[in-house]
């Protein structure tokens, strides 16, 4: 159902059985609350995720708590928004982990590695493999409670004005592409370049660079990528199931009454849950656009990129890991289970996906 | 993170932040509620599911709503959930939308049908795909207000004494395995059995049943059907992604202040998405202790014997549409949202899937 049909039904179901519920039900905000996002305003999916759980925080508190979200350089910059939250600038934070990297190398297991988890293998893990335990622990020496809080899913490879025929084409290839995926790429002799957000579009059409991912076919027709490149490369094996994040600044979250504690992490829970079946089914209807409207050309990457980028990722993030103790905690948690999960989801998921697109 | 921990979290956090709420916290039950379900109590995932629900709905309405669950048989027999709940014996039910068929054919789709969606894929038809509001008005008719409360994933094919090796030995094949699935098997020569859970082990045991299914490694483990039976065959191609179900009585639910129908509601999203993050641990582990500790022999229907499962399947879920009009009406929306998800999911969750294994 349509999200704002959802938090509106019960309120309306009620006047519609008569009872008087309205002078009793709306408190007055106990509680002001800032939310800064790592995301222009609105931005599609991940910022109106944003919206939607700083709403829903609302309705479930029945008003007590009263959060506003500021969007990326509204209040703080993007990638202040760990600071800021952690020293109690605003109470809440709304990003994904892995832009927290230079904090905690830890961080980056509970956004998304090169080959990792699907969003099902990430929320089992978090909520009843250990993984939230683990994160609890990493964002603990911050000041933080930290939360899933979106999934985008299986990202797409990206966007490319070369073709990927073999593994000599990743030679020299100039992409746009942060983080571990990036150095996936490099050791593989490609070049990631790191660009913001508005300078991708035309650095892919001048040919400044070749290639560039970005999320999914909803965020890209909404950013119009196809516009500027040849190909759409797939599977995203950089990013296989991006977990996004809402982080609390702990003292702010403790001070609450008990009841609404379970309301703020709750409502993120349902956050999560909601993003992902937004963006599953906004894609589905992009995707068609782009092939059919569009005439996007879909390519796969061929099986020796893939093992070749398979064997380059499991080599970057067992050195990351090597790096500290708590990373490598948290990586032999997640590999444990990503070893398990892969041989589970083989006879399930994948063998039933194949099986019905014999 | 555990789930006993989960909920107890937030309140530990408080005592230790040294703040008092303790009095005012805790409010004296305003509504005893009644949860009938179809599972045997404790019923692991399903039944502990059930469990995990009522007393989050207690939780997060800080202890305003008190919900007492009853195991099949204990107040209401398992099939009799949906009239008792229709009627107002009890406020809420826990199943499986396809249990009511007898009532409205409709049901069927809200839980599994062959060759349908995944969990991921029905959480989207659901909440963004416009599933939730068909649910809603197939149940409008009996006084009920449904919610997806869980997930199993994709189950397994089942335990077999006979090789699959072809179309041909599904001929006459005597396999315990109701519904629709049950009538693929018969278009396909089979001899779909009836049987109670007590008769199920014996039955394979003595050869009565060539094969039955049941769930997946986890629950499958604890039945013990391993002792009885030499393969362990898969995908479920007749139960993808089976969501379990909350209905309320629609009158209860009305009679709530606003907040509470807001706590009641999202209870179950969250619970919906719980049970999908456990049955995914735990069928991790089990798979492992059935293949390595018990000895168990995977296997992998043919290529010809799924397409032909797929075709009947087809064609069996077309009949059942054609039957009434609101049949027809969710079928039309759950089939094309299917279409749509095979081809997203091609590149994104099945190619990754099949990359990661290469």
């Amino acid at each position: 159902m349509k999200r704002r049909q959802f938090l509106q039904g019960a309120g309306a179901a009620t006047l519609a059985a008569g009872t008087l519920v309205s002078a009793t039900a709306k408190a007055a905000p106990e509680y002001k609350w800032k939310m800064v996002t790592t995301w222009p305003k609105n931005f599609p999916g991940l910022g109106t995720g944003a919206n939607f759980l700083a709403e829903l925080i609302g309705k479930l508190s029945n008003g007590r708590i009263e959060v506003k979200v500021y969007g990326a350089g509204e209040l703080v910059g993007a990638l202040e928004c760990f600071d800021a939250v952690s020293r109690g600038t605003a109470e809440l934070g709304h990003g994904a982990s892995y832009y927290w990297k230079g904090k905690s190398r830890a961080a980056q297991f509970f956004a998304a590695v090169p080959f990792g988890l699907t969003a099902q293998e990430m929320n089992s893990w978090l909520y009843h493999g250990g993984g939230m335990e683990l994160w609890e622990e990493v964002y603990a020496s911050f000041g933080l409670v930290p939360g899933a809080a979106g999934n985008t899913g299986v990202q797409m490879g990206g966007w490319f004005n070369k073709e990927i025929n073999s593994v000599a084409d990743l030679s020299g290839l100039k992409m746009r592409i942060p983080g571990l995926g990036g150095e996936v790429l490099k050791r593989a002799g490609g070049t990631p370049v790191l660009l913001p957000g508005g300078e991708i579009f035309p650095s892919l059409q001048s040919g400044a660079i070749d290639a560039t991912e970005w999320v999914g076919p909803y965020n890209d027709l909404a950013f119009g990528l196809h516009k500027a490149a040849k190909y759409y490369y797939y599977p995203g094996w950089h990013e296989p199931g991006t977990t996004l994040e809402c982080f609390i600044n702990k003292e702010a979250l403790e001070g609450l009454p008990a009841e609404l504690q379970l309301i703020v992490r709750n409502a993120i829970r349902i956050a999560n849950q909601d993003m992902l079946a937004e963006m599953t089914a906004k894609n589905n209807h992009a995707l068609e656009q782009l092939v059919n409207e569009q005439g996007v050309e879909l390519r796969r990457f061929p099986d020796d990129v893939l093992l070749k980028l398979r064997d380059l990722s499991d080599e970057v993030i067992a050195e990351e890991a090597a790096q500290d103790e708590i990373t490598k905690k948290v990586f032999d948690s997640f590999v444990k289970f990503r070893d398990q999960a892969k041989k589970w989801h083989a006879v399930s998921e994948q063998a039933y996906l194949n099986a019905r697109s014999l």
